[in-house]
């Protein structure tokens, strides 16, 4: 969490979010006016962000980055939406792309996608428009919101898209809840990724290296992924 | 900046990075050994900070996310080579995607591109390639280290792919030293952004947004960038 944000919970009336991410700020909301919305609920909660903000200073809570699948844009769009002239501030985050990312050593590096998974507002078939043009592009892809419940195919029929473009030996990263209770980081590569599916599930993200990336041999510790930025060209180490 | 990084540079004996980044954190500096590098020696850098460790805690500083163009591969490409098992550890951070994404309203939202134009360590026909698929996806577009002395015409080159793929109405933000001193953000459209790009040095981050993507009326101030996620298909606010 950064300093900022930290600053702006502290100086808020009230704070409103999605009772997880609300948990993880517990110490920091005594004293507040305090409202727990659920999950899919989150253009009713930008509407009460907004009503409140009309007489007190609100703080909306996102988990990562708030401008990244969080409550950044339907809150902006429902104040402009409402005409009322109330200032408002996005503080950034660290996403769940560089979180999970730096778990796994630096398997992005340089360029790189990020893709949700989720068709609750896209639909299946632009995922996958844009998966395949991704996978063309050859650089690391990060996907949020890999698998579901309702969405269990997802994830393997990326992967297969993956395995089109990308040599089976590519690594593979899971990470369950990064820098949360349970975390969790596996290596594995997109020749075997399809067995080991079952790991994942709606808290992980997952990253598909690119042409160049590789396992990254830690001393002893479990394998990492390394996507180096191309100094080895030019120099030697 | 998180807290977790303060922590790092507060426990560590010595502390090494680029000047312009040590600045920022000089306040933490009092009572360490200081090993300022300049740019264009990150290599040098990373085996410095390798040697150092043998012996004591040292903290290797990036500006935003070591993990995204920064200095968390070669330092972990450098200590494979060593072969020594020092533990290491990747703090994550706010890259500038997102910061500038923050200071533009909500451009990212979702599905999103990070490329960088720097041709230094990748061929600039590479870079095209990348960027030919990325504007194809349709989804937003953040562009690293887009211009510099050496690179006056690549973001015009950049801007011309992208008019080939998108509408003129497309909105194309430019924020430099985001959360920095001199902090300046500005919103124009892809077919006016060529008369602006004058404006654009190697401090700053350009955001090309996707389709749905749209220019952000805020009440008052300057406009900003608004990709909507898809709310608006299935809520009516």
């Amino acid at each position: 969490m950064t300093g900022r944000a930290r600053e702006v919970i502290a100086g808020a009336d009230c704070v409103i979010g999605n009772g997880t991410y609300l948990d993880q700020v517990a110490s920091l909301l005594t004293g507040k006016e305090v409202i727990r919305s659920s999950m899919g609920k989150e253009v009713d909660r930008a509407r009460k962000a907004v009503e409140l903000a009309c007489s007190r200073s609100v703080a909306v809570v996102s988990g990562g980055d708030p401008g990244v699948y969080g409550m950044a844009s339907i809150v902006l769009e429902v104040l402009e939406h409402s005409g009322l002239a109330i200032p408002v501030e996005v503080v950034p985050g660290v996403t769940a792309a560089t979180a999970a990312a730096s778990r796994l050593g630096s398997p992005l590096s340089g360029d790189f996608v990020v893709i949700s998974l989720s068709d609750l507002l896209t639909p299946r078939e632009e995922i996958e428009r844009r998966l395949e043009l991704a996978f063309r592009m050859k650089v690391p892809v990060v996907l949020y919101n890999p698998r579901s419940r309702g969405r269990k195919d997802h994830l393997a029929a990326a992967l297969s898209l993956a395995a089109r473009h990308l040599p089976p030996e590519t690594p593979v990263g899971f990470v369950k809840n990064a820098y949360r209770e349970g975390e969790q980081a596996a290596v594995t590569t997109l020749g075997s990724a399809r067995e080991r599916i079952g790991e994942v599930d709606m808290h992980a993200t997952v990253i598909i290296g690119g042409h160049g990336s590789r396992i990254w041999k830690r001393g002893g510790d479990a394998d990492g992924i390394i996507t180096p930025r191309g100094y080895e060209t030019k120099y030697l180490y």
